[in-house]
């Protein structure tokens, strides 16, 4: 059979190791996918010194790959909303398949792109958005699609996974690592997307729609980042057992889906707690399987490529398939996706870690214990430090057990009325991940 | 579209299994699929208390089901190698197409099997055969199809990760725990092929197949199982800072390929030394992506039922695919499969940790220093233990570095040469995957 031809937009990072990759396993890829990948067409604004495409045609106008009639599937790895989402609805009104690695594009516009793409019968495959090399979509949307899925909770995003290692292994502080993290080009010069959650949001939106078979709905999306934490929590989850983990978690519950980012203690014996550095992973939980996990490189030049690759070889093959009978692009048929509505952060559910100041005087902690109590907040345990020397405060910190987070912020709220109690009330989610 | 017929041949723990969750996530499942997927037979000689099955024609003739005209897809859940055989056979060649858990089969038969499949345009699945609900076929044949891969590394027997876990935790003795695990259910009363690393070798040399294009080799798998292991040796082992894994692996090198089962020390603060208890997890390295590691329940009703039921998804899509392009059994094409052999366990390499039980006398750790140094072989570190009091024998542990397996053997019989080596040298081999 005579090659595909694909057209790659965009010869940064992940272009470049798309074409590298392309090039140096084209035999093999061959011997699996049946016919050759061929890079027809390449459009960039400037050179990769880490990608030789002497040879290649190269434009600088993206939408001259989608509208070459010679492509069949074109790779958006250009980045943003604006020009990707304009590039890739082109090359879908132009009949072709579409590979991307744009996970804010899926994230925001998904819902129109695949609606899109399904019109006109071409398929528009993401694997690479979400944990970059970890065939972590594909998992979801074929490998447990016999499962009922619970829950699912991600280390997705490598930066912030990064600067929390070294604040829990060094005992440095945020700031110092993030700076850190900048020189070492894991961070943006802007890092808010990264520390913040943005990214790890745009992620969790896409994770969760394939599991539940929801819309994308990254609005709903409950996003808090890791900018707060501090060394001394670090070491106060440490000393209960506990590892703090910037994840994503999704729960389906009978009320509705939980959509959350945000810092997490995770027992220190599980698996995911105990996965460092920029590498990422992601626990899934089936009604049949369990809890299953799946750990890899989130990001990089080559990792990246790897899933970007693995679409392509997909797309090659389903060239031949019955449009109405491939994998959906959203795990589930179009027509049946549930309307199972995203809750509002304060009807979702966890354990807390909550660290109070408290001053030194007797009789705080039964404050601190009648006020949970009052609104049946169960404690599971209780940590009380040695003053500090500098203020004389003494900072509590109280373990609960699960419960709606809106009756923990009303409790925040009555500690922080006490005439005992300093400044605001730490509160860090707490997830058992069994 | 009209639901998909399949045929349960095998009601025991996965086959009742699979029953249930196709039962019980039958929506779920067409909301999937795209149509329903209906049991429309069961072969079965006794019921099965665990499933209700009231209502579905059950027959005690497994070729019944074969050949029956109504059943598009034939699940073969009866374990073993001859009845199987003839069973996935008919099936084949009646033209259903056929999904199955049995590793035996497919590591001893595959071969065969996928030649008359693919002669008769059937597809024979077999996720299941292989870490029960963890999706890593699907992953090593499609997520991860833009990679050279160069090793991979499987905690693959969850019989034997449970009695190894059982050891380093509690200190028991290999006997012991197996009794409990098989008190337990976990082990069969006949527990070879768990504890001598049979089971283990059948996944592997699947996992292996698909890995590197080559076709299926059971009987050139080194295996070696646990059952000589002792808390002595999994002890030192954690003192120099490993855990002991009972490890399928397989690598791929300039001259051949690796294929051993065996007990390995891994370093204790890598994600897969840490997987405990009945749990698989399987690590995957491949040229672009890097090192990947997937975990998850590796047997039991459920989950292996999880894995039937995703092939059982596939294979309903595939149903309209052009033939030719579909995902090939072993990954690559049939008529492109390599011929790199396997090699002989002698020509494989890894580094290895030796126990001498030595007699106290000065000048014999050098007497074994210079069998090390005139083979070639570097030590990585020696530890000596106190005199042990009832023999007055000193045991030495070493690490060597990497080297071919013939080297290690010419030094252990050295070794046993000296006057002063008492009894057999314990050799185990030692995998850094990083």
């Amino acid at each position: 059979m005579k090659p595909v031809k694909v057209g790659i937009c965009g010869l940064g990072t992940v272009g470049g190791g798309t074409f590298n990759v392309l090039k140096r396993n084209a035999e093999e890829i061959a011997r699996r996918a049946g016919r050759g990948i061929e890079v027809a067409q390449i459009a960039a604004r400037s050179s990769n010194p880490q990608c030789d495409a002497t040879g290649t045609p190269i434009t600088d106008d993206v939408f001259a790959v989608a509208d070459n009639p010679e492509i069949d599937i074109v790779i958006e790895l250009i980045g943003g909303y604006t020009v990707a989402r304009e590039l890739v609805m082109r090359a879908i009104d132009n009949g072709k398949h579409v590979v991307t690695a744009n996970k804010a594009l899926i994230a925001v516009h998904g819902n129109e792109i695949f609606a899109r793409a399904s019109e006109k019968g071409v398929i528009v495959a993401f694997e690479a958005s979400v944990a970059g090399g970890i065939p972590i979509i594909k998992a979801l949307r074929e490998g447990l699609a016999g499962n009922r899925i619970n829950w699912l909770a991600g280390i997705i995003n490598g930066t912030g996974n990064f600067i929390l290692t070294e604040m829990r292994e060094k005992g440095r502080a945020f700031e110092d690592v993030l700076a850190e993290a900048q020189a070492l080009g894991y961070a943006e010069a802007d890092p808010t997307f990264d520390v913040e959650g943005i990214d790890a949001a745009h992620k969790l939106t896409i994770l969760a729609s394939i599991a539940f078979g929801i819309p994308l709905q990254f609005d709903k999306a409950y996003t808090e980042g890791i900018t707060r934490l501090t060394t001394a929590d670090v070491g106060y989850a440490e000393a209960l057992g506990y590892r703090i983990k910037h994840l994503g978690v999704a729960r389906s519950t009978a009320v509705g889906i939980e959509l959350r980012v945000h810092p997490t203690l995770i027992p220190a014996d599980r698996l995911i707690a105990n996965v460092n550095g920029v590498m990422n992973a992601v626990m899934v939980n089936g009604d049949a399987v369990g809890s299953t996990l799946y750990y890899g490189a989130g990001a990089g030049m080559e990792p990246t490529a790897s899933a970007v690759v693995a679409d392509l070889v997909d797309v090659t093959r389903a060239l031949t398939t019955d449009p109405t009978n491939r994998v959906p692009h959203l795990a589930f048929q179009a027509e049946q996706l549930s309307d199972h509505p995203v809750l509002p952060i304060g009807e979702c559910e966890s354990a807390y870690y909550l660290r109070i100041q408290a001053k030194d005087h007797p009789g705080v902690l039964a404050q601190l214990a009648s006020i949970l109590s009052e609104r049946g907040i169960n404690i599971e345990s209780i940590m009380q430090k040695e003053a500090e020397e500098h203020d004389g405060l003494v900072p509590v910190i109280l373990l609960t057990h699960r419960v709606k987070e809106q009756r923990i912020d009303d409790a925040i709220a009555a500690f922080e009325a006490l005439d005992d109690v300093v400044g605001s009330v730490v509160r860090i989610r707490v997830e058992q991940l069994n």
